[in-house]
């Protein structure tokens, strides 16, 4: 039985997916669940931008796994079109369980679809079971990954 | 004397946009300047995306450096709007005068123009001299960035 469904996030989601980037190493010290109108104003930003997609996985009514979808058009490689994925989680109780390898499939499906033809992400440092996890399905660690907080 | 102007790349700078991204060790392999074809069909994509920022860098009339700035929103770090710097090239008769700094320079302003909380971008294993730079300018390489071709 497999009742899982990978859809759009709705605004009626956005407390679901705060729930699980918080519930995370590193985003417990950067989210604030209990106030939501920073996550719901970006949620009208990302919903009226049409190179944006942020899905849920839903398993019954319930919302257990989220990503980022960002198509990029650019000059270099042809003027190739690439895709970033950005925040992946996975419900605390669905981990190990094979809900990252469909989710990160479907932004690999999704991305051939829009006719890209590199997808991209950048994984923490110190996250090295992610790594490992984006090894394994076919991703290349070619990359060193440099941010700045403003 | 600095005539340097950074101003949004014309469709007709694109040949000398591409003249840049084929100059460089790793461009050389996956540019064709001969035929202009796929990259003036990426320049209308790129100038119909609001989110999409790809400068020049003209010394007179002369393009010597290029980047492209990518606005992204987002749910995560409570909301925050980040962005993206590629495909960064400065031309072979620049390197080393400081463009590349006041490129990156450009884009943090920007960034910090249009509410980002966050500037990322990710270089090639290979670019040592590059992650230098970037760390020179306050980045952090926090990150591991992964790559799928399609």
């Amino acid at each position: 039985m497999d009742d899982l469904q990978i859809r759009p996030a709705r605004k009626d989601d956005v407390a679901a997916i705060v729930g699980l980037l918080a519930d995370d190493l590193l985003g417990a010290q950067r989210e604030s669940p209990d106030d939501l109108t920073p996550y719901l104003a970006a949620w009208e930003r990302l919903s009226g931008d049409p190179h944006q997609h942020l899905v849920v996985a839903v398993r019954g009514d319930r919302v257990v796994g989220t990503l980022q979808l960002t198509v990029i058009p650019g000059l270099s490689r042809r003027g190739a079109t690439r895709s970033i994925i950005e925040g992946v989680r996975i419900h605390a109780d669905e981990r190990g369980g094979g809900l990252g390898t469909r989710l990160i499939e479907w932004a690999v499906d999704e991305s051939r679809r829009q006719n890209c033809r590199l997808v991209q992400l950048t994984s923490d440092n110190t996250r090295t079971d992610a790594h490992r996890f984006y090894e394994r399905l076919g991703f290349t660690a070619s990359h060193v990954g440099f941010k700045l907080q403003l």
